[in-house]
């Protein structure tokens, strides 16, 4: 299927991407390691030049199975198979989720690990899916199409919205079982459909324990050097016809086209490497006033917020492992949002960005001026962008707040959804938001019902009355009368919070069921405080949503023309690079295995070992690495996992691939297409990569296939597991 | 004088440091540069074979002038004289108190650094002395003849006391215009006499201001990499005559025997470098119950306790810059210590010391168990010792507490050796307390006088009330009445504080005056409420410092005896190396110049540079160098002053030397006797130095000559002073 489309599409992506192929990426310039590229832009990348063994036809070839047929998509994060039975190696911070619900009291999965002694141990991972990227189609055209002159911004980002749903419904007519997804590829310019194969069978097979996958906790979290066996396996299951299909006891391990090679001997520093996976977001092009509202505004707001919500979560849980479990998924991902951004306000403060890339514009702005067409069609982008921006920065108080509401207090966010429901159910399915069309509704409903499994009503009012506090500083005219009414006073706030968590309908999960038949008039009839306090505020949150709609085709419509302009600049000078941003599609990026200088007098190697690990072991959480590794260490039974220029078993390793979120669990594959780790992290100073990629400073962190092999063979002795790999016993 | 002295002495100090030399000190072995060795001994150190050029009887000479003339100790600190009209180089923060006293609003030199255009200019340094040390001498016998058997350990250490007052005293009878002082080399075992030339009138030539010199400020302090340009200038004048006199006009600059040449060429990773200087106090033979009492108790007790007092006096300064300089250099002194001790608890912690030492004691327990007459001699030994920390940690809430009345109150501090002066005074000279023989009663008298003007009541009362809180959980039975009254509530203790605040006669120099010439008597009719709290106290710390001579009783003898029988375990096992510990005399300690790696994966250079500094400088005290260093640094403005393989001016540099504190302003010399830095602090890994040294994480830490002549002649064009060095206009 792909390999049809495939060829179809190739040479319309290729135009898109050429420019980016023409002026960056020649050999091995310094900047060559930047840039998350489309697989389909392999066989321009001069890959063997750099160090590649392979014909790059292996990794992704329109005519038969190749690499890229081993890499999956895992809810948010990237997984490679590595065995012909649906085995999948991701993070442990990737399977998180999962073993935090699969945990009780009496089998916490967290604290002491989990190993199926069989597939049929295997668990459930609730929540999760695979995906597979078959094919996919550029289909610019089709989407802009429905874009007519005189439109409003609101208006032309919804025409588009809508049209992306209709090309993504009428894909997944035609190719059943599969999942549709069209993806901006250049902002407001470029859009490219994908298909996927959507697995939803997804199995637990082993996780170390947290003091093992999560070594040096938050601590640690985006530092080098770093000591944490971030990895767990998963398996794939499908209906024994090989079709995607819900759990079932009868359902088979899924054959995937291709899977990685494992090489047990790792790699070495300078050795050639490559990352396949699904990056999330960056944000490489936009302008200094973007990065002036993170800098002021959107990353200080946050890094406090979430530095209050943690502290209580933290709280809530610390005498009770039965609530310390409910709460520490969210906790583990607001801490490592938090971190972050403070890294990346660091990185802004410190590397002066906002002055860096106002010098830049300026000099982009006399380009524009200096040619009467470019100064009449592109004048006013640079104004026009600033706009939204400075739009953005006078409502934060009030935006940040309102969003806040739902996300500090998951019952709210709960009854938000429930009201927002009824309202996008009345629309036909393809006008609806992303994420309530008939395609999908189930797997949104899912998510919610696991969501309520973790609520935790205390911590929940904490935060709510955190932000209701904040909010009492907005003039009250902004709000809507039911919330200007409870934050009147410090009084009416705790009134309206005993009025509220009065009841605890909202927590039992007949009251989904039953309110997601409802109507919007129906809805107004159910007797529950956070429905109606939902519905008081869906009026409001419909406008937010609407100004956002219009801010999006701003900046749509405006960095469309900015990248425009770039290219131009850029063809009058080969120096200049252009690199796409990341948008959660499968990409490529090639580094090699490298240390750096972080600042004056430090330089920072590129691989850990078990020493360090143990150096670092006080035995206190986060630092509580079990006995075992000790006692092998001590012993020296290293296995075969041995490098012999450390006298040790390396640990993580460091190297110079550009990353972003979403590349959690790519592998990291060597010169000859082999896996030798798994992606986790980047490093503090490579936070900022979101906005900016240098290859000074911007480093990704890797768990070693040694280390991995180490854990799961010989300090865990999951023998079947090393011998589905391959290998003999350790 | 001195040789004559040395002539006569050198057999019998060589005798004491034979075991040393012979056991470790044996070329570039990897303990090599453990150890801070009397200048005696630097004939049988092999300094040759480690990389010394010169003849090491250039060094120390019995016969003739040599480097250690240039050596003077500057208050608590370390410096050299660098030419030949007195000038000296030492550490900004040695200068500090100097420049702090000379401050005012209107002239504010730790802001804006001070640089006196001519001789006649130099400002006289309050409080400052430098002494030279000129001769020594074993005077082991004579001190220790005094000892009788039955004696208990508190007639013991006061016989040993009184007897070194009478050979002080008698040394400077002898010897008009010296100071003389008895040392105790090893603890209950060696005593040496040194004779110093004192000189009193010490004059500030050139400070660079707070932002250069103590750039960086306690975030940087004892970190590598490090900015810091911590150095300044000093002048010692004497009377026309030569000998030593208090200020005058009429003084001249004071010709020493030698001084150290600079070589602006600075240093190279690798070179041979040596520190000369006066280490004051390290305990690196002292028992794992020692360690333990510092980990446990005491290092905490200062952490918590000096973190509130400077959190206080930090905001008592936010305000008033007029304040702040006063309090500036007792939060400098307090941040020092509290960041040290905090290193030295996270060491002790991480490195395990105690529980090392214990297995240290448990093997020398067995080889004093295996001998019945060492067994006989020595059996008890670490009981004895250990059942004095025991004492100690019983005591510690009260001890500690009584202590920091007198040192968080600077008020109370003069009101007690007001009164401790009243009852000493009346002892015939020689029995006396340190510091109140008549000797050098007018010096201690004067650091009084000088503490007076920075006195503050409003923090010095909340000083004091943190610490009658604390007192108040102590059982009111253990206290001295007037304090258990003071006490007993809330508040009895904001009336007794509202008594003693109410009249600020203790601030008025005339009462230092008026009191100091009164006995005890006389002393309790002075109607001022800190003199009458004091005369209450007195007798409890009378206590207290009897059963702390008690105690040093009881430690110098039970670690005299494990002195030995680790020189005899040492003598069975040629790997076990002895080495002295420092006690503020004269020592010499080598090492190289060289990084070191402070974890897994993280190397630190020996180098930092001014593009390192620039990268700090965020503008925000304490990083914010002034623009002068931008500007000639994008100038490229470097003199002769670069460093090729950096391509830059180096800031600081990073050596193997053992040093403690004392070592501030040690000059670093090369392998031809030259000055190529200045000495000024330890890495945070290094602070466990005073228990512990190690070649894997000690390092010291200088500023470059490169850096002090490119900011002294460059940057403040202080053409005057690079020619007295000897150098053409930079």
């Amino acid at each position: 299927m792909r390999n049809r489309v495939c060829q179809r599409v190739c040479s319309i992506l290729s135009s898109i991407f050429a420019v980016l192929v023409v002026l960056g990426v020649d050999g091995k310039s310094a900047c060559g390691d930047e840039g998350m590229f489309p697989v389909s832009e392999i066989g321009r990348l001069n890959l063997q030049a750099r160090g590649l063994e392979l014909d790059p036809k292996e990794i992704f070839n329109a005519e038969k199975p190749c690499l890229i047929d081993a890499i999956c998509r895992v809810n948010g994060c990237t997984g490679s198979f590595i065995s012909s039975h649906g085995l999948i190696i991701t993070n442990h911070h990737c399977a998180y989720g999962a073993i935090q619900k699969l945990s009780t009291r009496e089998n916490d999965y967290l604290a002491n690990g989990f190993l199926a002694s069989s597939r049929a141990e295997e668990l459930s991972a609730p929540g999760y899916t695979v995906r597979i990227t078959e094919s996919f189609e550029d289909v610019s055209e089709k989407v802009l199409s429905v874009v007519e002159p005189g439109m409003s911004f609101l208006e032309r980002t919804k025409a588009i919205q809508k049209q992306q749903r209709t090309l993504e419904q009428a894909a997944e007519e035609q190719n059943p079982g599969r999942r549709a997804e069209v993806a901006e590829m250049f902002v407001g310019e470029r859009y490219v459909l994908f298909l996927y194969v959507n697995i939803k069978d997804v199995r637990l097979v082993f996780a170390p324990p947290s003091s093992i996958g999560n070594f040096g906790g938050e601590v640690d979290n985006w530092e080098w050097p770093r000591h944490t066996g971030d990895f767990s396996f998963l398996r794939a299951y499908v209906a024994p016809d090989g079709s995607p299909a819900d759990y079932s006891p009868d359902n088979v391990p899924f054959q995937p086209k291709r899977f990685l090679p494992v090489n047990p001997r790792g790699t070495e520093e300078n050795d050639f490497v490559m990352l396949l996976g699904y990056p999330g977001r960056t944000a490489r092009h936009n302008t200094a006033s973007f990065l002036k509202f993170e800098q002021d505004i959107r990353l200080p707001y946050l890094v406090e917020t979430y530095q209050r919500e943690i502290a209580r979560l933290e709280q809530a849980g610390a005498e009770d492992r039965a609530i310390a479990l409910k709460l520490a998924s969210r906790i583990k991902s607001m801490a490592n949002v938090e971190k972050r951004s403070r890294g990346q306000l660091r990185g802004l403060q410190q590397l002066r960005f906002v002055e860096r890339r106002a010098a830049e514009e300026t000099e982009l702005q006399a380009f524009i001026n200096a040619d009467p067409q470019r100064r009449e069609k592109f004048g006013d982008l640079f104004a026009e962008i600033n706009a939204v921006y400075a739009e953005m920065t006078d409502h934060a108080e009030l935006e940040f707040g309102l969003r806040q509401l739902g996300t500090g207090s998951p019952i709210l966010g709960l009854a938000n959804f429930i009201v927002d429901a009824a309202h996008e159910r009345q629309k036909p399915s393809l006008e609806r938001e992303r994420g309530f069309g008939d395609n999908v509704f189930a797997q949104t409903r899912e998510r919610f019902e696991l969501q309520q499994r973790d609520f935790h009503p205390p911590s929940d009012r904490s935060a709510l009355e955190a932000t209701l506090i904040q909010l009492s500083k907005v003039e009250a005219s902004k709000l809507p009368v039911a919330l200007a009414n409870a934050v009147k006073s410090s009084e009416s706030i705790q009134q309206f919070l005993d009025h509220l968590y009065q009841s605890n309908e909202i927590l039992a999960a007949s009251i989904l069921n039953k309110t997601l038949e409802m109507t919007p008039g129906e809805l107004t009839n159910v007797d529950e405080p956070f429905i109606q306090f939902a519905i008081a505020l869906y009026p409001t949150l419909l406008e937010l949503r609407e100004r956002d709609k219009d801010r999006e085709g701003r900046l749509s419509r405006y960095y469309g023309d900015l990248f425009n302009v770039k290219r131009e600049f850029a063809a009058a000078d080969s120096s200049r690079v252009l690199v796409p941003d990341a948008n959660a599609t499968l990409r490529l990026t090639v580094g090699r295995v490298e240390g750096y200088s972080p600042a004056d007098a430090i330089y920072k190697a590129p691989f850990t070992t078990v020493a360090g690990l143990l150096a670092k072991n006080t035995g206190l959480d986060p630092f509580d690495a079990p006995p075992q590794i000790a006692q092998l260490h001590a012993a020296r039974d290293f296995g075969n996992y041995l490098k012999a220029n450390l006298n040790d078993v390396p640990v993580a390793m460091l190297y110079s691939t550009d990353s972003t979120g979403g590349n959690s669990g790519s592998p990291v594959i060597n010169a000859r297409g082999e896996l030798v780790g798994v992606n986790f992290d980047r490093t503090f100073d490579a936070t900022i990569n979101d906005f900016a990629w240098d290859h000074a400073y911007s480093r990704s962190i890797g768990v070693d296939i040694r280390y991995v092999l180490w854990i799961t063979g010989k300090v865990y002795g999951a023998t079947a597991l090393i011998e589905e790999l391959g290998f003999e016993r350790p």
